[in-house]
């Protein structure tokens, strides 16, 4: 693999970077044992890579009533709908380390609804999707629907809010046609014990 | 108007805002003699609200081979595709301000091809639009469209990104309802000089 | 702007028209101060222009359960659904007039279902705008839950009529290129009192 | 079959009728041997009935750069796209007739583009067919499209002005839930003379 | 008529064909009077002509809660949605057989909502238009929306497995581009005794 | 996981099913270490199963033009678009053994345009899905373009042919409601060899 393999547009040098962003790319390399090629795609415009992260982490980094491996079927479930490469196969190893669960990624993003996951949790990616392919209908029942299953105001916010965020971040990734490290694909699909 | 109608989730009083949010908000107060609804909306949340208006001015203040006007012509096209009121009607006026002219945004919001806009921008909001609405379908073609109209690689990640924020705001107007304000509406009408 | 502008067909001189036609002309130009172009441009046969008046003020203009205001709501959001630049400005600009509400127009043009208006209102639009899109799918639910909102089997027939013939009207105004009159951008846009 | 079959409208007496509605509708009966249904469903209103068949008149009798047949292939087509089982049935019939081929209607309502026609045809119905969807896309390569195929600008009119009124036409007989006579649906049915 | 105009791909000759694939052929000339098209088109491949009746003659042969008529019902409806020429046309004259009526098929091609049939036959071909077009999104409610209508099980696995096989028909005769053979459309067309 | 888990019908007892389906089982069983689902599920009809298979054969283990990787290619491509679970995942892990490479499948099933193949296969993935999802529009231009790629009519027949046996195969699955074993996930998914 090249560098051009990466993203249609130039990888700059990680050491011509700015401070701040050449600290987060070798902070995440050093925990992953490789640098996910976002990092490098998105640091061709440095105050865009710093909104894009800052925002990435104020919704999947806080505390919230969503857990890790729910706000990460958010992705996958809506990274799928939009055949987002990038987003599903970096986000689906994500989702195998957060749930634990080496199943569980392919199916959300193949079809969350046949997927083993909770009726709550299902309702919760039935409002995602309204939300990614036709947020202009949404309408006072698809609320009600989440609160009857026990969502709060702040979890809908954050249920819509991050699938507003990977809205941006599929396009992105099909803009720059922003390939997965290969690192993705079999991370985390060791069986689970029985 | 009560606050209740400017969002469906609460705004926060802006005297308990941080004092970096509270002062965005102010300047742009005493810029526009109102405070523009989705600053209200946003300061819910003031991490994202922070992310969002650094990404927005990374992409809509900076230099760039794309006009304030053009940039403002992809934001209305493809908010009015994804039928985003609060989106249109904000930046429909922000629209006729940058290109002094009162008709633009009325016909780049209701179908971009028939507004009175140049060839090279018809292609623009073409590109713009597959990103908006199907991004997983981009291909080498629709880039070369665009650079034998004479945009620059740097001009197509800027029409991209642009159309990809507004994917994000288009989902975060909807999810919370926002409503545009007033003022909006009427802004930057008057004829243009003969 | 020259002739060519208002239709991509010959613009016939009115002196050269049908008295009828040339009267109906001047009639309404003596109203507005100026000519609206769709009749200008549908001028250019005689036989289907006189057709499609008759057609238009037999729904439009007659006694019915709907108001007046109502009527061109769902001109509007039927024209923005189907993107037709010169129903969405022009009968925007009557909306405003009609409803006395410089906000309306581009509100139902852009989202309907976000507009200031009553649930009578929206199950009115609902009905009409799935007459213009998916008019085979009509079921009895659907006329059911119109007049469970009071509206009575006439109404019903106007706001399915209106919708049909707006169908028409949007597909002639794509077909010839149609350009909405410049006056009709700023008419009526003054804030209410309040 | 009674009458509620015929209209989800009520369906006025003959005699009770206009004079010259009630001399169209013997009219046709006498031609046809029975009363098309379209004639008293759209008869319980007099005004609309009137312009109706002036705006069906003035475009389906009068001479043209198309067949009477080519009319009917495009009303035909047309109103397959649209599901109107009225208008497939009752102008099927008229295809089958004016074209002298028993086989025509039925391939044209199911896939124009698997029906025994020339290519010449298969434009003019590619065309109808996006003035019938998505007409808001009609772009200047479409027109020159049609005219490489010989059709002059009066004949791009006649293609469009039809399908947008049975636009209207499609929508009215699903709304009123209009049932074709059960004649219609045998006629001219007989083999062609080898 | 020539063989070029039955399928693109090559039509065997009937005596070069292996005996059981012969038989099958000679069996239903004799009992129709002439060979559907489907038979020599899919000839050319005689294993998969061999599976493919035998699935078919599995499927639609066998008893059933559902009556044969049903069954014909849900290929033309299927079909018609599919847009495919070949068995709307075909199996539209077995349906008239089957139904003992000139009108149904018809009816079931273009909108089946319109159609003469029961509310219960409406369910079933809302379950297959479901399957057709989008099997997916398949839920609980669908097969207990069958249940309440008197459906049992195994009536459940034959019309979605007869949707699903003439999901793969009606793709095969759009590949090869199959032509109904000019008998198939006037067939059993004759006037039901009042 | 029980029984039920499997298919939301009946799965039979193997040593209750005929000779040569449990035959089939037994084979496959031996020859791949546990029992996909798929003979499972569907040997609740002995006579669907038998033709299943039959065609499935024809298809898929015939010598051809295609490559058995490619063939996979196909079924993953539009299984992907169906959003097929079983068939993503099962023909996921043939593929992925097919074209020893552990990274295909995943890339085919999100978006085949951006998977590691050739333009060749580009294009017979592009006909593939044409196939798959709207077959009704399949024009002379795209045989030409698989022409123009070097395949032949005999491998345009297994491309299509192929997409439409799947299309069956999709519409069973989501009908049944049918769950890949949890062996399919995690097959073939260790590093190529650099």
């Amino acid at each position: 693999m090249t560098m051009a393999d990466i993203s249609r547009f130039p990888i700059p040098d990680i050491d011509s970077l700015p401070e701040d962003i050449k600290a987060r790319i070798l902070e995440v390399q050093s925990k992953s044992g490789f640098v996910p090629n976002v990092f490098l795609a998105l640091a061709h415009r440095p105050e865009e890579f710093r909104a894009f992260f800052a925002y990435h982490d104020a919704l999947m980094e806080k505390e919230s009533g969503l857990t890790k491996a729910e706000k990460e079927m958010i992705v996958v479930a809506t990274s799928g709908l939009n055949q987002c490469l990038y987003c599903v196969v970096a986000h689906g190893a994500i989702l195998r380390i957060r749930a634990k669960d080496p199943l569980l990624a392919d199916q959300v993003a193949t079809n969350y609804t046949k997927a083993d996951i909770t009726e709550r949790q299902k309702a919760m990616l039935d409002f995602a999707a309204k939300v990614s392919l036709r947020a202009a209908d949404l309408q006072a029942e698809d609320y009600e629907r989440l609160k009857r299953r026990g969502f709060g105001e702040e979890d809908i916010w954050d249920i819509g809010a991050i699938t507003a965020f990977f809205s941006l971040s599929n396009r992105m990734a099909n803009l720059v046609n922003m390939r997965p490290n290969d690192e993705f694909y079999g991370m985390a699909r060791e069986p689970r014990d029985a």
